[in-house]
């Protein structure tokens, strides 16, 4: 296992610029923290001829994850599990684990509200009505399960868009298996500020630092702009063992620092995360 | 011409949710708001042969635009321009127009910095090598110019990542093709808050009104949970005429608001955008 991932946020208010897409910041941080690697994030619109046709690229480039966020819920704009079922050639039918899961749901929901009963109509149903093959995945904080389904050793996870709900199914049935497939692997990021050098006088250090030290990424992100240059310099890595991405990173740092000294500019620590 | 847009993200922080991907958003919104639409947003790392291969495919699906930002700048893993011209299979070459347009950057840096010169080093000569049948765009913000080409009725825009650069490129050289591309088009959105349903009770109730009003596209977006519901109803339109535009979608929220009510939930505007 290589621990590949893509992300597909499915949405049209994220194509119209409504939404902020932070459901795939989310996720694409929360899973390289546990080693895995992002290596696509696509966004499209609620339409299931796309959905298809987006689903069916992504099993053929065989990540080990493919995840999707959004179009779950009972509303007739959810179309992800149609466009799902389409990719794969499935219907989609009533499951009944899922249904259970959502009779549950209601029948707490009437209790807090004090009401005898909040009868399944054809909306509430239709969030347990999954491809054939797929299991639910309880969702502790709403009331559409997320949905699993494996095929062709690619493991597609379905999840809501509702933030709250994506992260809370993610932490409890998706994160352990995501750690499981790669091992035990740690990422390790720290950033330095530098002041006193153009980005483009900053550019051949960067080359030299990175060949001196093949498993740290280097990446400079301009913060002022050129001409009044502050730049902060992201350094990575992902190892086996947590001492040793730090140490990784630790000596890329001096060399950097010793290099852009030598240049003229000046550093200072921003910050160090595990 | 139909105004369709495909923006590619470029850049590991985006992977890794080091960076939230801000320019998709703005972008999206505003071509959105120029009468385009966005079909497809798609994130990938800095990785040439990963550009070079989601460009082809973005060029194979034959948008009127495909906009893409990040990896513009003087540094090693600022790939963009090598992935675009490997997919469309021409030389990068010095581009007379944008040295200009960075020689004359850096006299003006120069001076502000009271030095006599500064050099046109390897790295910031990198900045004006573009693949064969570009044009510059001038960066009015900052150092590295916007990249425009033309390839089979596809118009490729390669902007940098900095946000100000992005926008200031797009403002000038951009949106007034884009605008025109499509004749004289508006978007309308609105949005009203509802109480009191839930989103299930709701779906039946959005699906009738959209089936009322063909041209409005309606989308809840849960606030609270599904138990204790508060849900913001989303709802756009895009015409010739604004006032078309919004006669459209006042009569949709109408309906709306009528059908909510009788249904026992409540209504509250929450913002009228143009």
């Amino acid at each position: 296992m290589t621990g590949n991932v893509e992300i597909l946020s499915i949405g049209n208010e994220l194509l119209i610029g409504k939404t902020i897409n932070t459901n795939a910041q989310w996720l694409a941080k929360r899973l390289t923290i546990l080693g895995l690697h992002v290596r696509r994030i696509t966004t499209i619109g609620d339409d299931i001829e796309e959905i298809e046709t987006v689903v069916k690229e992504a099993l053929g480039r065989k990540p080990d994850f493919l995840i999707t966020t959004g179009g779950l819920g009972p509303t007739f704009d959810d179309k992800t599990l149609r466009g799902i079922a389409r990719a794969l050639d499935v219907r989609l039918g009533l499951n009944k684990e899922a249904l259970k899961m959502i009779q549950e749901k209601y029948k707490v929901y009437a209790k807090e509200q004090g009401v005898e009963k909040i009868e399944l109509t054809p909306a509430r149903v239709k969030m347990a009505k999954l491809p054939k093959g797929a299991e639910p995945l309880p969702n502790p904080v709403g009331t559409a399960p997320g949905v699993q389904i494996e095929n062709d050793k690619v493991l597609m996870v379905v999840l809501p868009g509702v933030p709250s709900e994506m992260e809370a199914i993610f932490e409890n049935s998706v994160a352990p298996a995501a750690r499981e497939s790669v091992g035990n692997v740690t990422f390790f990021e720290t950033s330095i500020g530098i002041s006193g050098l153009m980005e483009s006088e900053l550019a051949p250090l960067i080359d030299r630092v990175m060949h001196d030290n093949q498993y740290v990424y280097i990446k400079s992100h301009p913060i002022g702009a050129e001409k009044t240059p502050h730049l902060e310099l992201h350094l990575s890595t992902t190892a086996n063992d947590s001492k040793i991405a730090k140490s990784r990173v630790s000596r890329a740092i001096i060399q950097m620092i010793d290099n852009v000294q030598a240049k003229g500019g000046k550093t200072a620590r921003i910050k160090a995360k595990e």
